[in-house]
Formats: structure tokens, C-alpha cells, sequence
């Protein structure tokens, strides 16, 4: 597994949108009086610019959401192709069946001092939100809204605001799902001249 | 310009949401009393399977929104890279601004039978929904929230419920924004075997 931690560094609040622009596929995780999760999710997009929002859609049926309903935090990564194989196990296999699930998936836990949020190591961008309370979303449509506390990207790929993966390692493409274990990778940049 | 209507086919109602699964960039576009705007849109994702729900974030100032509000139905495309330029001059003009907007960016507009959404050739995929009017979203976070009429998608790049880049011409990918007129095209498929 590729270690991102000492590559890490804090994307500037008014960049970070563009980590959720290009719709690469994400973890959610959260803790709560000592019991954390992590789950992908394709569904998560961003909701305004600065102060930076996300909208992430988190079914009733994850482990993961009261998590997130009775601390009132959540963390969002960008999982790389180099820690695909653990974030597909969070996706399978859940904590309501396993209760060791996250040691079981292989995926190194830490934590940004001064967050209680778990995150995989290896992914291309990490960002931690604040839960915006929004009963008729949260009920009816599964809509979670949260502002971001901090955000941090890899910056092999993530530099000065912008993606620059064509400079980097395939391995650490973000990963964008179709269906079952199917992902693409970010391809080739591509620049629009009017 | 690639004219990709011949090559469209009906995308089933329980696989629709695949389309947006992988976080293509869009185009929005809505029409109300014979006036129509298309605009580029990052920020649309999928809300839900079955019926196929999406949110789409659209600010105050575009055009589009009360052609939206009024009519009551939006479309939603996927722009390949072969029109990514035509795009982008949907994105950089207000029809605020310049009246013929739509007609000077080179989009050849088109309209699936039975459904008045104006829609630009040479895009992937095609979706038209309609508003699930939410007051509070709209107003607190320009967030819209859409139900599917119907979705079509190039069989070139998309078949039996599954995108299929890898064995298009490049030109059919779809693209993901960035930030100012950089994005990324779709790269190699990567399944994940647990």
C-alpha cells in the first residue's frame, strides 16, 4: 500500500471544491463514543463554494449513518487505484454483520491531529465536514448536507488548487464507479481553447 | 462535430443512474415559453436508484434556473470531448448577456420525440427529469432535485447497463471538470477482484 500520509499537505478553502469536481468516487467515514466506519460512496458532490459544502447521499441501511446523525461529523477521502482492494472491501462487507470489518479490510487508519475522523491512508485527497442538520433531506431523500472543517490532498496529484495527475503514478488515479467492481481511472487532461 | 444521435439507445429505468455514477461534467437545459439555455454543470449527482431521483446545484445567476422553476422539467447531458468546445462556450456566456447565445456556441440542439428539452449533439448521455420542486433547497442551497422521464446514452460508449470508454475513440469520452477550461478525459476501466 502506497503510505500518502507524508505527502499530504492543506488544500486553501477556496480550492478545495475542485477535489470533489471531477466526481471521483469517495469514502465516508465517521466515528461515534469510540466506534468508527468507513463506507465508499459515488454519491457525494459539491454544494457551494466557500464556505465549502458537500452533499452526500448515505442510505439508511449503513453502519455509517447514525454515526454521523449523533456525533455530527464526517470525513470524506478519494481512494486510489493503490487501496482499491480495501475500500471495495468497506463497500461489501458491512459493520452491522462484522463488527471488525475496517481491521478485517486491510485499510490503515489515522487520524488529522485535532479531528476524531478515521481515514484510510492512500488516498489522493481527505476532507473532513461539519454536518449541516437538514431533518427532511436526511429522512426523505437519504441527502446529507456538511461544511468543510479542513481539507488535505496528496500533493503528487493535487497542487496549488489544481489535479495533475498526468504528472503522477497511475496507481494513484482517483477511481470513478460504474456497477459492481467496475472502476475507471482519470484519463488524459484535456484543455478547452474558445 | 460527432453526430451521435444515430447511435442512441433507450437506457433501462433501473440502470440510469450509472450514467451519473462516474461524475462526468453535464449539461443542464430547460426551455419555457419557446426560450432555451443550456449550461454546463459540474454539480449533479445521483439522489436515487429506482425511481432515478438527481440534484443538480444551479446558482441564482444562470438563465436556465427559472426556465427550471417555470417549466418544470430539465434535461441533463454528458458532454463528450468532441463538443467539449461548444460546451464551454454555453458555460462561458450568459444568455443574460447574449440573446443568441445558444445559436453562436455551435451546438447543433435537437429534441427526443415527445419531450420538449432542448438537447446539444455529440454528448453520451441524455436524461430528462422532472423538478421534485423543494422550496427550501432551491432557495437556501440552489440545490434542484429531479425525477427521470427517460435516459439515452451513445451504445458506442455505454451498452446493456455499463460504460464501455475502452472501446470507443477517445473523442467519446466523456469530461470532468477541473477548474477554468481544464478537465479530464475517462481513463482505463479498473475492476476490483476482492
Amino acid at each position: 500500500m502506497v503510505q500518502t500520509v507524508d505527502f499530504l499537505k492543506e488544500v486553501q478553502p477556496d480550492k478545495s471544491y475542485r477535489l470533489l469536481n471531477i466526481g471521483a468516487t469517495g469514502i465516508v467515514s465517521a466515528v461515534h463514543d469510540g466506534v468508527e466506519d468507513l463506507m465508499p460512496a459515488a454519491w457525494i458532490c459539491p454544494l457551494d463554494l466557500l464556505p465549502f459544502k458537500v452533499t452526500a447521499v448515505i442510505d439508511k441501511s449503513h453502519f455509517t449513518r447514525p454515526l454521523i446523525e449523533k456525533s455530527g461529523f464526517f470525513g470524506i477521502s478519494l481512494p486510489t487505484v493503490s487501496v482499491a482492494k480495501e475500500m471495495m472491501y468497506l463497500g461489501t462487507i458491512s459493520k452491522n454483520d462484522e463488527k471488525d470489518k475496517v481491521e478485517k479490510s486491510g485499510a490503515e487508519i489515522f487520524r488529522f491531529p485535532g479531528y476524531d475522523i478515521p481515514f484510510m491512508r492512500g488516498c489522493a485527497a481527505y476532507m473532513i465536514f461539519k454536518l449541516v442538520p437538514e431533518e427532511h433531506n436526511q429522512k426523505t431523500y437519504d441527502l446529507f448536507i456538511g461544511e468543510c472543517l479542513g481539507a488535505w490532498a496528496d500533493e503528487r496529484v493535487f497542487r496549488d488548487g489544481h489535479w495533475i495527475f498526468e504528472q503522477a503514478d497511475p496507481s494513484l488515479s482517483t477511481v470513478h464507479y460504474v456497477a459492481g467492481s467496475h472502476f475507471y481511472t482519470m484519463g488524459r487532461p484535456h484543455d478547452v481553447l474558445l
